[in-house]
């Protein structure tokens, strides 16, 4: 048993409580109690511990590509002149082309690392880097899932492995170059593999499935992923780019959204990523099946995809959650906040969310959209994560307790989280990681590695 | 004299050089050497000090409204609803109401300390809180236009005080309320008090005209603003919001641009803050007639302002600066990657600005509008402002020399700069201010002081 005595923390529906004592036991929230002094401090047989500034529940990355933080501040400068997604992805291509199940090891454990530090207690991976260059298989077919899995533990947090299928380069074209890595033939292929992979499931990993996107599994195959399992997490990229809605239009007929909803993919285990370039009817179809929405707003930018229609999703149904995705920037109070300040941006209105709602999303609407539906809540019988975020550094000081969560999500990054907590085990005390050390410096040596 | 070994440093027109050493005298950069080795280290009567990271010339805030720091994380979350700019305004305007000459100077040097641990060295302060509540003159009639260079001094930073002529309420409407303390009655009167103003001026400050709005000074009295100094530096804010697009076009019949150009205030000593929402004509007039444009695109996603035609403007002529304006956020490398990735969300294309367009932005163009030409560049003669940030924090950590700049100017945040010299001055050291210790610890004092 220990018991965090939390300076301030959020509680449910969603306020900022004083002075509150979580007992924790076996991983769990046993109690929290309001207004607790620390009177019993000594009590026999019970760690004490306490939190300074507000305690958050664990944050959910709800979408992320480990291997993409190896791209950071390399893609930005374009020394041919202006890019898109599209010549960002060829970028992305090359560090993929040279990832081994120890590299990845490697880069992983390091990305993950840092999602830690920024108070993430649980990432979902949303993975298809299957299979050795050319797609030949490792003597592990899985070898590569697993590493991601040995990351998320050496790293300290829990892992949703989308395991993604990836069968066509595009509609009706062939896998081609290190898409090849990506492939598993047929869905009966990456059914098989992502079966073994269920086999390793445990109380820190969920195995899910994921469509990559309308342009990589055929439509008449969509069934078979979303029907592998009828309760695991399914999650999908959706219409980041106008180009993947005139590719699906012209195959089809149909928008990515109805193609997915035609064919038995939306509903409420599932997420659709990004759904940025949507129209009403897609909003509606999404809303109406209470499928997730998983908002990746700081990639939106870096990527130039444009701003998704995040607060008409949310009243139509669709629960928001949040991703750092390519990790351009791992700071999902950042990812909270500029799901906001771009609705702000696209409408010329304020105050589209409420802070409470932000962080919703960033908690507990993510970890149920990875399949971890008892987490991301500061309540008895929840996994104990508690992330304690600075109410004392420069950005975030001054102003009244009750605006204190409001402070967070507006104006602290992902450095005044000074400690974490995952499952009832401290992996973060004051601002260091105290599983993997240094991490900068395993991010530095990962990423010179695959460079 | 003082030399610095810098690791890495930003040297013009706008590269990354490795063991550069600077040797600095009376404040000013006296020689900068490339490749140097530290051999002469113990050099008698030398100090030597050594710069990790990398080092960029000062960073230069050239859109200021001290006093906001107070309502950071207290609007967000609007109780009765959405809100927009002009209900924001009103929240604004209470802390203007409550503020006088002694807590003026307590908040301005706590928000001035923060600016300069995010690597700022320069700070335009739009200034236009002249007077006592109701309007009546201070003993002292520039009493808090004197606080804020106090509280610059004490801060360690130079200061450009944008002395802000604002006589009405809205076109044709007196000033009312807490605008009472605004005004000045006329433009003469506006002038008096600057010119005694200027009698202050020193190495460390610029005393510059301002107009607040074509909402706050009428037509027929920009000129007299606009001619007040032929040099001095000379600021407005223009198109923030289109609701002051409609007023000036039913009263005069043109855009607020072509106002300002009809009556003489553009031009090159001249700085459009904001110019969000502009149509062709006014991106010409702007650039044809060299007016910088000062991009705050953290304030203006806060305040649902939209995004600004920033590429179109600098193409047609205008250098582009930066501003934290109502530091909501307080982080000018978060203010320049906005700029791109802001015309990201806009254009759906990458690649808009160079990185060293936009740490030009942030350093030598926004110093050179606030009337400090000789700063913000690493070069014999000039002011000795040198910023260093971290290459081993989680977020900037990996990736190759060359591209250490594109990393600091896309992934590094304020927290990541390490050591501040102003002027030759070391201000910060190691991430601490050396001037005035806790600096949250002052705001929230001061903070609590005002609400």
């Amino acid at each position: 048993m220990t018991t965090y005595l939390c300076e301030l923390a959020w509680l449910p529906p969603g306020r900022v409580a004083s002075d509150v004592r979580i007992e924790v036991a076996d991983g769990r929230i046993a109690s929290v109690v309001e207004g607790a002094s620390g009177g019993d401090d000594h009590a026999a047989g019970v760690d004490v511990q306490r939190l300074h500034g507000l305690v958050l529940p664990g944050l959910a990355n709800a979408h992320s590509h480990a291997f993409h933080r190896a791209l950071r501040g390399r893609t930005q400068s374009p020394a041919d002149g202006r890019g898109s997604f599209w010549t960002w992805r060829e970028q992305m291509y090359a560090v993929a082309g040279r990832l081994d199940p120890d590299t990845y090891l490697d880069l992983a454990r390091a990305t993950y690392g840092e999602m830690v530090l920024a108070g993430v207690t649980c990432v979902g991976e949303f993975h298809y880097l299957h299979h050795r260059p050319g797609g030949g298989e490792y003597d592990e077919p899985n070898a590569m899932g697993l590493a991601l899995v040995q990351a998320a533990r050496d790293a300290g947090l829990r892992i949703a492995l989308l395991d993604t299928c990836y069968l066509t380069g595009g509609i009706g074209k062939p896998l081609e170059g290190v898409q090849l890595r990506f492939g598993d033939g047929d869905t009966e292929g990456w059914a098989a593999r992502a079966d073994a992979l269920r086999a390793h499931e445990a109380d820190d990993l969920v195995v899910g499935a994921a469509i990559h996107s309308v342009r990589a599994v055929p439509a008449d195959q969509l069934a078979a992923v979303a029907s592998w399992s009828p309760t695991a997490p399914l999650h999908v990229h959706v219409s980041e780019q106008q180009a993947e809605n005139d590719q699906c239009r012209r195959a089809y007929g149909v928008t990515p959204t109805r193609l997915l909803h035609d064919h038995g993919v939306l509903g409420p285990r599932a997420t659709a990523v990004h759904a940025t370039r949507l129209g009403d009817e897609e909003v509606r179809l999404l809303g109406a099946s209470s499928t997730s929405v998983c908002m990746c707003p700081t990639t939106e930018r870096d990527l130039a995809d444009g701003i998704g229609p995040a607060r008409l999703l949310r009243d139509a149904g669709s629960p928001i959650t949040l991703g750092s995705d390519s990790h351009a920037v791992v700071d999902l109070l950042e990812e909270a906040r500029a799901v906001e300040l771009d609705e702000r941006l696209a409408t010329g209105l304020r105050g589209a969310f409420t802070t409470a709602e932000l962080l919703d999303a960033a908690t507990r609407a993510g970890h149920t959209s990875l399949g971890f539906a008892d987490a991301g809540v500061l309540a008895p019988g929840a996994r104990a994560d508690l992330v304690a975020v600075r109410l004392d550094s420069v950005r975030t000081a001054g102003g009244s307790v009750a605006e204190a969560a409001d402070r967070v999500v507006f104006a602290a990054t992902a450095s005044d989280v000074t400690d974490v907590v995952v499952s009832g085990r401290r992996v973060v005390g004051d601002g260091h990681h105290l599983l993997l050390g240094d991490v900068a410096r395993r991010l530095s040596g990962a990423i010179a590695a695959v460079s």
